[in-house]
């Protein structure tokens, strides 16, 4: 038994990876499996299940960022020279400056596989000095960088749009302190999310963020897009959790905020300009975190509903009569559950209903939680808001749960071109946008319209498929869904981020007195603009 | 019955004032009290206890500022002229153009009375566009302004130094809206925290902050000092609370970050640059909050305890046996304990201890937290950890508690001058500072050394009093008290801020490349520097 980071699955002409397991993959024995069904059975006999919506075919080439968009025009930086590889070299161990094009390959194409850069190196900095050193020197050799944490952002924010140089993290992953009393984590930036969390658990303690990607992604890539996922109704935002922040200026300045007390007041709070700036503002290099204790009980409830206002409803209630132990409020419709269902061949665990919930909780006495679950359901179900449900305690049917609902992403892929969303509405107007994109968009040409997301905070994923890219189709989308969004005040990015994908949106949510602002901030932090060009403002800037 | 803001209370030669009563204090009928015995009657009756912390001795004048501060020198700002009066009242209603010198005077002095300017006009804005043309006025003329909230802060961050034109927010007290389904409130800067409390509790939900001022600070002063106080170990800081902030520049620019929702990864965070900046990078004047629902049930436990050790058990076996329902972990000496109990003849509810203990719980169902909580105390009496203790549920018994914890403060004056730290420290070192302090001061000179505070935050309220201000023994304290909590990278101000008191100790908290990059973020915001200058960054830079 071994653990098992990238399975290879041949199929006919291509070939699929399983990339990055989520938590229940940790140990499995690589299987070397013959076509697409063979995988597709490696998830149903339960070896790989939840992390099927990894499962994609490889093309032997994703289209250059710079082709696809032709719009967008390389900054003037320098090229990078031998000169500079010496360099390097200079600062970083050989076999941590990476230059062959077979090895930097992978570092250049996002997880979605829709962006790709033409990154001619790698550097693996250890330590922060390293990382001051690299940057320093870019920033006099007027050098473009691209970050890189784990590479699971989904809006092209960690992979170069040109040649930037790339500056990976992976191997900046040591764990600095716990301190057992306070919960308070202090670590490197390169941790990956499931490493601390396992960290963490066998001492009481748990992070107070999880999301699909935790097996991959890095603490530091978290941080710096200010991630959110399914633990943020209970634990908040790492805007409150992150207490301390290290990160690198563009010249190499290294900006130690790096308290691990809860309180402090001294001065502005700095550490709020790394956290979600997605690596435009500096290279986060280590990170303090509030960590709260494990829960001694988990529970979770998959229910049946009719229609959105229930779901209002159950939320309402859940936050009444669960209260403190309330860690995840999810919704999906029919379609969205269908795509984890009908695609990868989960199990639906109750009949078939227009919308379902995911409800979890996780609390200090199990008796008690249980006791408040118990009531709960027994009031929604008497007055008929909830139709039918089922509740789990054990870990493996908790995973079952959770795997419907991590497994929508990875469904929709199978339907064939996604047209993905992460929008913030207010609750009462949360789901009217799928019906309305229903009448919009031309039902021979759409293969699914749906909506899920974290209800609880707000948050809707709502995915249009068709059978391939079709720019009619996204003619009729965009920029509908952002003025849609904007209409009713909400994010046109609540939790992804804006990226290199979402930079011509960014003005739907925020004024220009911001975006001015913004501007000035990048910069005096980095008049140059070398860190993470083309990202997250935009190029009219 | 009417609301009462202020009772003068006449006594020997000179006036004392109960200023701000504590939310137990909303209904009281005007007493005219003819001495200080008569006040302390009042306090022991009941009708005005837990807000003994305001009674103060009135001295005919505080001493200025420019006086007291020496070394401060008035920056090159224009002198308020008639020209410029004219304008204002151009912009504004005569009434609310306060240039009377009797009229301006309450807004030149703090609430400690240690600090006092002479400010010769008080602004007061009520709509955001009124607060915009007052700063692009000033701006143009070169006119230092001085933001005003509920003037309850500790460091004089909120009067002005010299003579900054002041812009009090507090006719800004209009509630924007409530979500009643998400919680999350909008409403001006200048809604007085109580009034927040009370409209909120209506409605089944809760602020999600707390602090014995409630009855006079507002809600902009709380985010632009970042306020903590005693719920933040359950509901975090404002950093994670609030959700959005609209506020005005230094040129007038009014930069809308109002977002209302709980997630919006689009751009920087740029509402953190004004949460904790002390109204040196902008005036805040609409907020949007992030509220928690009511718990159904509030218990408090008294606990009396041998030692600090035992007090770490404490707080441990707290956070594992009361978990998600803890909402207060208070810590207080007997030397503490006893300002309230001896200066303001508060009853001990339970015998004579070396520490205490105040431990709070909120949660949706009295049942069970009742059940946690007799385990809890069980488990801890039974060990010997907790020597003694009583429980309250109901909510008078419950003030009675909080008045003791919230007495200490108040009754400390009575002693004479007080040196007053609040800082922050790791949970292993939080005390040791009060013993070493007691070797190095001269019993003698010294009445009092103790420590109070948030032991679930790691936040101490250091406090030494004399019988007058005597500086041999300041020389004691500082900056030994600085070096202590910045050899333990502990932070110089918890919660307190830096105002104008603390701009030279922030270097024991802040790296010098975190200063630099404030200095330069207050140039690009506020390039003149008119914004409530003197105060956060030390005067060199």
């Amino acid at each position: 038994m071994i653990s098992l980071r990238v399975a290879i699955i041949q199929t006919e002409g291509c070939h699929c990876e399983i990339r990055k397991p989520a938590n229940m993959l940790r140990h499995i024995q690589i299987h070397t499996i013959a076509s697409r069904k063979a995988a597709v059975d490696l998830i149903q006999n339960g070896l790989v299940r939840g992390i099927s919506q990894s499962l994609q075919c490889r093309r032997p080439e994703v289209e250059l960022t710079s082709v696809r968009y032709p719009g967008v025009r390389r900054g003037n930086y320098a090229q990078l020279s031998d000169r500079h590889v010496q360099h390097f070299r200079s600062i970083l161990p050989k076999e941590r400056v990476i230059t062959e094009t077979e090895d930097v390959a992978g570092y250049n194409v996002d997880w979605l596989r829709m962006v790709r850069g033409v990154s001619q190196i790698v550097l693996k900095p250890k330590i922060t000095e390293e990382v001051s050193a690299i940057l320093e020197y870019c920033n006099a050799e007027n050098l473009a960088v691209c970050p890189q944490g784990g590479n699971t952002g989904l809006v092209g924010g960690s992979v170069p749009v040109f040649d930037e140089v790339i500056i990976s993290t992976s191997l900046m992953n040591s764990i600095v302190s716990l301190d057992e009393l306070s919960g308070i984590l202090v670590c490197q930036a390169g941790c990956i999310l499931e490493n601390l969390e396992s960290y963490l658990s066998e001492r009481g303690f748990m992070m107070p963020l999880d999301l699909g990607a935790k097996g991959t992604c890095q603490i530091g890539g978290n941080v710096s897009t200010n991630a959110g996922g399914i633990r943020l109704i209970r634990y908040g935002s790492l805007q409150g959790s992150v207490l301390g922040i290290e990160a690198v200026k563009a010249d190499g300045e290294v900006i130690d905020c790096l308290s691990s007390l809860k309180k402090d007041n001294t001065g502005y709070h700095l550490k709020h300009l790394f956290i979600g700036s997605e690596g435009t503002l500096g290279i986060v290099t280590k990170v303090s975190i509030q960590c709260p204790p494990s829960p001694k009980a988990v529970n979770v409830a998959f229910l049946g509903l009719d229609s959105f206002d229930d779901i209002l409803r159950t939320f309402t209630e859940a936050r009444s009569g669960l209260g403190e132990i309330l860690s995840s409020c999810e919704m999906m419709d029919l379609l969205s559950l269908d795509a984890a269902t009908s695609n990868l061949k989960l199990q639906r665990p109750i009949g078939e209903f227009p919308f379902y919930m995911l409800i979890e909780t996780s609390g200090s006495n199990g008796t008690h939680d249980e006791e408040k679950l118990t009531k709960f359901l027994e009031t929604l179900m008497a007055n008929g808001v909830v139709r039918d449900g089922t509740v789990a305690s054990e870990p493996s049917r908790i995973k079952l749960m959770w795997n419907l609902r991590e497994g929508i992403t990875g469904g929709l892929l199978h339907d064939g071109y996604v047209y993905k969303y992460d929008i913030s509405l207010p609750h009462n107007s949360f789901y009217a946008i799928i019906p309305e994109l229903r009448t919009l968009l031309p039902a021979d040409k759409v293969g699914r319209i749906c909506g899920y997301g974290h209800v609880g905070d707000g948050n809707l994923h709502l995915n249009i498929t068709t059978p391939k890219f079709d720019p009619d189709v996204l003619k009729i989308i965009e920029p509908f869904v952002f003025e849609w969004t904007s209409k009713l005040k909400g994010s046109v990015s609540a939790e992804h981020g804006i990226g290199f994908k979402k930079t011509q949106y960014i003005h739907f949510s925020k004024s220009q007195s911001s975006l001015n602002l913004m501007v000035n901030i990048k910069k005096l932090m980095d008049p140059k603009g070398i860190l993470n060009p083309y990202k997250v403002l935009p190029a009219q800037h």
